[in-house]
């Protein structure tokens, strides 16, 4: 899904490393991303360029504005601005929109993403039923999971700064790879194609991440139905608690041929 | 500045580890704070418990509520409700608050923290004078970072999925440290510490971070006046480029006795 764009060239000085006169360093290209939805201003996303449309499309899903492919009429890009994207939707979806704003325009934001606007606390609940997927996977297609996105992923090794979220089926083939500054950004570059390509719910479908999950890259998965998440790096407490709740398989440090299961480990066949 | 909270232990399955006999694993508390200002909800952050009234207070500093400790007049915490933190401004912050709600009401988030309500990307620009303080500090100074912060440290290794922020002096002297899943948060309550102290600004710091780096960090580091941050691992392209302009020396993979400079190399004095 990555093209140009995706590393930039700074001048860098390099103190105690084998070669201190390279001048250059390639690091991993972060933007400001203006969506607006039907001409209005929504968000801006800090975000790598690239799979700008995905990405609208990812966050406008786990924003809860859309929930259907059949809420999007148009993406627009405006030349010239590549960092400007429109998305004309629905009048339910412009509904949703209104609503959100009514319930949530005393907020603006918070620290963890994914779920600035929740004026309250219990407006965090699940509020659908549990993904119900009853499929069972080996654990040793999990194992391969981590080497076939480090192949896959072209950015991390040139700036060390690219997150990677992959969608794989449940024959471990990868079907889908995102990278950017931000975790939630790649989630929701994988699952925003998917949204596009009529593909919801995941439910044949493993998210894998290269980096810690919280709250809100379980809930993103929710949202898409996916029933399995594995990850690099550790889960948070409310990231166990959620996929428990939600039906989720949550595994974390999967690397190095070991991993964890914290959640629904019935989905895991350990061979 | 951590104490109970900070780790949680869930059931855990280890596959392929070394001992998959262990039935429980700490991991990373995350539960939602509800931040209120003058009694009205502001925003809802993911953090890790701890430092909360800190956290709160360094993040109403980048969102630009507050500008000094002065705008503070009370800080409440309901008995009963430890997920509750009430701020008690000037009416000179309820004014900014009011200005805030007016311009960028009709954006709920971003996926990138600490930006979220930017309607625009022109309101991404620095609008302070660049920082000048003039101090130079010898690398050695800078390789002994990491060692100190990871002895400091207790819920990383416990958990692997806290992020630490720390503030250093200039001679290099752990000052204050905060653990987080979230690294906004991490250094929001550090520099939302000094906030209270009356501290700011913080011309003679480091800011130790250690995750990547972002534009929201560099621009946490720069409303607070700090000259000098240094993290383990990449910078985004924005972080250089906001570091460059807003006259902060910016450090990156600092670890294994070495590191990158991108930004402001004048202040380290290479031996």
């Amino acid at each position: 899904m990555m093209t140009a764009g995706v590393v930039r060239w700074v001048p860098v000085l390099h103190v105690g490393s084998a070669d201190p006169s390279v001048p250059m360093d390639a690091v991993a290209t972060e933007e400001p991303l203006q969506v607006q939805v039907g001409g209005k201003p929504f968000a801006v996303i800090m975000r790598t360029p690239g799979a700008d449309r995905e990405l609208g499309i990812g966050f406008l899903l786990a924003e809860r504005v859309i929930t259907s492919p059949e809420d999007v009429q148009d993406i627009q890009r405006t030349p010239g601005q590549p960092n400007l994207l429109d998305v004309t939707v629905t009048d339910a979806a412009t509904a949703r929109l209104e609503d959100i704003h009514r319930t949530r325009r005393q907020v603006t934001t918070n620290s963890s993403c994914g779920l600035c606007g929740r004026v309250t606390i219990e407006s965090l609940q699940v509020d659908a039923p549990p993904i119900s997927a009853d499929w069972v996977i080996p654990s040793s297609l999990i194992r391969q999971l981590p080497d076939t996105v480090r192949r896959a992923q072209a950015g991390f090794e040139e700036t060390g700064g690219l997150h990677a979220a992959a969608l794989f089926d449940r024959d471990g083939r990868l079907e889908l790879l995102a990278e950017d500054v931000g975790r939630h950004n790649a989630v929701d570059k994988v699952i925003g194609q998917m949204v596009l390509g009529g593909r919801l719910p995941l439910e044949n479908s493993i998210l894998f991440c290269s980096g810690r999950t919280s709250f809100e890259i379980v809930q993103k998965a929710f949202l898409a139905g996916i029933p399995l998440v594995a990850a690099v790096s550790a889960p948070s407490s409310l990231a166990v608690e959620l996929a428990s709740e939600a039906g989720i398989t949550l595994l974390g440090f999967v690397r190095d041929g070991r991993f964890n299961v914290y959640s629904h480990r019935w989905r895991v066949n350990v061979d």
